[in-house]
């Protein structure tokens, strides 16, 4: 039977939505949002959309009108009632009333702030100015919008059963990965993937087939409306956003030095237990950990999102041990450019040692890679960053200066106050 | 939105039936039913099935009781008023009016006859007695239920996501043969699937997907309710029924000797063109082909259906040759055990000699060899048989000793009176 009242309420669909919730989002956004909604509520900050896959000439493949009504959708959304409801009365990492009232109140009124598009050299220039809290809810639809207008580019010249295939063909290679990583014990794994997913409908398929294939070993996911439709684990604590940020507003060297243990004693007054996770190389790892006082030894794990995980985490273990902590209770979450082999051989390497867990990104939820012709949907390695604060230029070092950001004049005054010397730079994956 | 309709009307389903339709059966039988209905309306016999996959315990696997629901559903079964309309307005063939005014009448009033079932040693024995135009019509129905039932056993262990893989594997797989049968020229291949599919929802992805993948090449299904469904063309001709049937009934070796000739004088009266096809193996393919009456070398093609398929090939060719007939413009039609690599293979080593078409079965609509723990989807051989006329039993040579069928007397019997010398015994795929 066709349910006719659907089809004909579909009818009235200009688009399809890539994004059809404000909570279609990664969990850590929220975190961060309520933190810089009570440190910083007025800070102006500029975020970019920066395509680091420079030959994906990406206003040459989407249309532009296509990009501006996806994004005008986005901004007609608002928080709606069931999803403040889930966001008030759930259980976050064991503990209740993770958003305080007075937030949980500014998000419900949120609208998105508008947007600047403009196209340069086969590029889209997109920008979001104003109030912190509110750009920064753009970073991850802006993304997404961007990576499925792409998908659906190369979607759109397929057959009816050749799409099938092509998704059973992903599905196919995403199954032989669960089942390799079923056999590692104790294994701990989270979805990562929301920014850069192949799709909505894709990123919410991988979700599904890690809950039954991997059972308690799939930890939960960093999207929330997904983890609020199936009832699991919002997964994520904070990134370098804060840091960067923060760094960017401070007036001396002297306070720069400071920035990134300043943000995160105001997180350490916030949270506690598995939210007290160091992100530890914004500018530097080394250097961060070296300076970094007392307390922060005491937090609960690290995240390694740049450089070589396995360097980072024998630094962090020393680190660890210097100031006097027992690693073997100490997690460490892996999240940079993780698939299967890097898992089971991080896995094998640090199991014991340090309690493990990963976050699992784009080759969870966009490995499609050779499975189109051209290969046209692999992923690409986009992002949307903090670029401005209060009209300073922030700058993001990381242990690869590959992923470095900012103006270099002010790269190399980083440099010099974090005490940066020579990095490795290591292909980014994605 | 729920069709809370459609899910309420699915309540009342006792059963999910195999089986739901008197047309989801092959376009051959209903052609050989109109002959039989014709000429020996009131032959008494009886269809068996047969294992020949022994090591596969059917009554071990399914359960009585499901298979007894499944069968009793098909007997409710009745030619609905759009499938007589369709038998009685399509063009088959190229031809219109098919199926003759009395015939359609018989067919519109027609119930399956009841059925005996038995277990014996892990097998089930299942067997239909009664007029023949009546009980040559559980063939196809007993068979597609006995393998679907056997798929849903494996498959009821599945979780949700496993079968949602499971059947992306095998769109991969069937998507990967189609991607090479498009490299041939000129290739003619139908769906001869019917009998020994996984499932019926499983064949119609199957035409499908042939449909969308090979366009023309793809030239129709033996399947008559695929084939109304999606408005393509029902294809088939003749099998080994006629000739095993009257062969029984002949009284003496005389007539006997005559049997198989007789029969496709019958059938030069009723159809010309392409459903003039030959098929010679039932008693020998060398023998037949050296006795046959002239008017045979001047029908459109054969059919190659046991034995080395090259050989048999190069046979037809020599005869039609010594009957000053030429072989370019006769048609040869292959459907023993068909998969990718050998219909490869015989188009190479055939077009452009003879006209070649394909009719591919169990590894088209059943290939799931491979893709369930225990290889416990992998399809096996059975069949269901015409083993008595008449009281007397039937007897099938083929040109593989491993498909020969008969009391072993009445074998050596046939094996003189068509002169049919040693075989060489071919391994029976499916």
């Amino acid at each position: 039977m066709v349910d006719i009242a659907k089809r004909v309420y579909d009818h009235r669909w200009k688009i399809d939505p890539v994004v059809r919730s404000l909570l279609d989002t990664d969990f850590y956004k929220l975190l961060m949002c309520q933190s810089v909604y009570r440190n910083h509520p007025d800070a102006e900050v500029t975020f970019s959309l920066i395509n680091r896959s420079t030959d994906i000439r990406l206003a040459e493949l989407i249309d532009e009108g296509e990009l501006r009504e996806q994004l005008d959708h986005i901004r007609t959304l608002r928080l709606t009632r069931g999803e403040s409801t889930w966001l008030r009365g759930n259980t976050f990492y064991g503990k209740r009333q993770m958003f305080r009232p007075d937030f949980m109140e500014w998000f419900e009124g949120l609208q998105l702030p508008p947007y600047h598009l403009e196209i340069r050299d086969g590029q889209f220039e997109l920008t979001f100015e104003g109030r912190w809290p509110e750009v920064m809810m753009w970073e991850i639809p802006a993304l997404a919008v961007l990576m499925e207008l792409r998908s659906r580019v190369v979607l759109e010249r397929l057959g009816k059963f050749e799409l099938q295939v092509l998704y059973a063909r992903a599905m196919t290679k995403l199954w032989e990965k669960i089942e390799r990583l079923r056999q590692l014990d104790h294994l701990k794994v989270a979805d990562f993937g929301t920014r850069r997913r192949h799709s909505f409908l894709w990123q919410d398929w991988c979700v599904q087939a890690m809950m039954e294939g991997l059972g308690r070993a799939f930890i939960g996911t960093s999207n929330c409306l997904i983890a609020m439709r199936h009832d699991i684990e919002a997964i994520g604590t904070n990134a370098h956003e804060l840091p960067m940020v923060t760094a960017a507003l401070a007036e001396t060297d002297e306070d720069l030095r400071e920035a990134p243990y300043r943000v995160l004693a105001d997180w350490h007054e916030e949270h506690d237990g598995n939210l007290r996770i160091i992100l530890p190389d914004t500018y530097g790892t080394k250097g961060f950990l070296e300076h970094a006082p007392d307390w922060l030894a005491g937090w609960t794990g690290i995240r390694i999102d740049s450089g070589d995980p396995a360097e980072g985490t024998e630094a962090a273990i020393a680190w660890w041990k210097a100031r006097g902590e027992d690693p073997t209770r100490k997690l460490v979450i892996f999240s940079d450019g993780l698939d299967v082999e890097k898992i089971e051989e991080l896995h094998a390497q640090f199991a014991g040692r340090v309690k493990v867990s990963f976050g699992w990104g784009t080759l969870l939820t966009n490995d499609f890679r050779g499975l189109a012709a051209g290969d046209g949907l692999a992923p690409f390695s986009l992002v949307c960053k903090a670029v401005r604060a209060n009209g300073r230029p922030t700058v993001k070092l990381s242990d690869n200066p590959l992923k470095a950001m900012g103006p270099p004049e002010e790269i190399a005054r980083y440099k010099r106050v974090f005490g940066v010397g020579d990095q490795v730079a290591r292909p980014v994956v994605v």
